[in-house]
């Protein structure tokens, strides 16, 4: 009998770095950046033909799972889990694992995939996790290993280990985010892979793995029940830490799947704008490697060079690239001075 | 008897070089740039206590009128003239002389200036019109010389001769606007001024001057008779010259009166920045030298230098400051194109 297989959508975050587009109440993976469809309405319709509309579960924050079941209609309502807090990656999949083996699905197959990231190929999406669920369902970690394009100092990267068999590797070592002589030497030796934060795992496995590493993250797990909406004061007792830091780089039994489509985690501005993330009327005069997002208004430019300007009803943010990841500052210092802003 | 004393404000043009915030609907002239009062109305200010309200006299484009009693509620209706078209400076001038001729008021000393320049001292701006209405009363062309404080090549100079009495010199030439290196040999000679086109004269000497160097003006000028707003045929068929070009450099009776008072003629977005030209709320991050407007938005600005962000309802302008010339080819395409945005 075929195991089950459930899309695990993590859906919480604040997208800061997009900000003014993404706000509290309207994060970026609930936006259409790139078409006519949101992020996350995206990330789960990569999924037809492998998952059952049904078997789609997202966790999200509490303040949002209005907004994922209005996008979302055809998932079960049971999949949703409402995250009281945020207490990063562990938390969140372990939740979810949990949640499967409670139901006495611990055999499920989980593919756990962010819900702001671009896929440029769906089919070939479908195509590294059917590879990958062989692996996941013999009791192996598997993740989806980006092969990188240029010596990016924003991600993760995984090593590349042994072969287990044709397209499916051991990770022999995960590797933080590296300066960029390091990511040059990484991307020169073929042997490394962007890490995108996508997993491919039974769900019994994964909480095996917390039990062994993170006990006190699988002991408050269980506290937590079948409640999909559970009180903060639990939720917040959970370890906040990540599921690469806290299981991946610790766990043996590691596998990589190459991954077979072009992929972008629209991580900012600048990087969005490779996947053609505008919006709105332009002229453009002398002006090169510019994003414009506007609603409904004519954006003129005159003479710059990488830069971003992105409106919304209440701010107009002009931002040169290089400061785009010190975003979060300017969004953090409002929080307090203008919290109705962010 | 003293001579009447009127104060002719040139109010037409479109303000192209400030656009968005400019536009054919509301030019430069009628805007709140610097403070509370529109720039027409700092201009008419600026004459109070050396002409009596009544005797402000504005010359603006037929669409304006409104406008203009809107703001100067306290002028004489008989003294707005409407141009039908735009005919450039010797018609507008022409006009106000021939206008005032006609009503038997040859000997007024005329002030002639234009509206949408900024003058950082009345009190200076009226003690220079005081020095200048002696040798116009006694037939002489006096033009104001703004001392300049950099080698601008965007004004024309006027080169100083023979003093003929304290603080009034004879112009020796009217220079049009120099290259740099002229600009610089004319700054460090200490002997040159900028025109800033205001001029003090009798209404019946510039009209006489008009005869003698435009006299296809002055016949036009003849048929226009006493209406303050006459058929676009009339109008459009005087020639259109500027007055500088038409009789100033041909007249032999010109003087200059030194300005005892700061000018700027906020010509471009970046030159309005030493104005102090702004609105609405900013946040600057490592950001030099901008300029930012916006109508009760907050503008964020991020590593940007010498950059102007100018926002309205329907348009968005980020401009780096050598673009500032450009602006009106911008404003041209739009005209064929988006009529409603200009």
């Amino acid at each position: 009998m075929k195991s089950s297989f459930y899309g695990v959508i993590m859906a919480g975050g604040r997208g800061t770095r997009f900000w003014p587009l993404s706000t509290r109440k309207m994060p970026k993976q609930f936006l259409k950046l790139t078409g006519c469809k949101t992020m996350l309405q995206e990330t789960a319709i990569r999924f037809k033909g492998i998952c059952d509309p049904g078997r789609i579960m997202v966790v999200t924050g509490i303040d949002h799972g209005e907004t994922v079941l209005e996008q979302l209609p055809c998932m079960d309502h049971k999949n949703l889990l409402l995250e009281p807090s945020g207490r990063n990656t562990a938390a969140c999949i372990g939740w979810a694992a949990r949640t499967l083996v409670n139901r006495g699905e611990g055999s499920a197959v989980m593919a756990v995939v962010p819900s702001d990231h671009v896929v440029d190929n769906a089919e070939g999406f479908r195509e590294t996790l059917s590879i990958a669920v062989g692996p996941a369902m013999d009791g192996m970690l598997v993740t989806i290993g980006i092969p990188p394009d240029h010596p990016a100092t924003g991600y993760g990267y995984l090593e590349q280990g042994e072969e287990i068999e044709k397209d499916i590797y051991r990770v022999s070592a995960f590797r933080e985010k590296p300066d960029t002589d390091t990511a040059k030497e990484y991307v020169a030796s073929n042997r490394y892979f962007w890490n995108a934060g996508m997993f491919i795992w039974r769900a019994d496995t994964i909480l095996n793995e917390i039990s062994l590493h993170l006990p006190e993250l699988a002991e408050g797990l269980e506290k937590l029940g079948s409640d999909t909406s559970p009180e903060i004061s639990l939720y917040n007792s959970l370890p906040s830490i990540s599921i690469d830091y806290g299981v991946m780089e610790k766990a043996e039994n590691v596998a990589v799947v190459p991954a077979r489509f072009g992929w972008n985690d629209i991580g900012d501005w600048p990087t969005a704008r490779k996947c053609d993330v505008a919006k709105g009327e332009v002229i453009s005069v002398d002006s090169e490697n510019t994003t414009v997002w506007n609603e409904g208004k004519l954006t003129v430019l005159m003479g710059l060079k990488n830069v971003s300007v992105v409106e919304t009803d209440s701010v107009t943010l002009v931002m040169s690239d290089e400061y785009s990841q010190k975003l979060k500052d300017v969004v953090a210092k409002l929080e307090k001075e203008k919290p109705d802003l962010v």
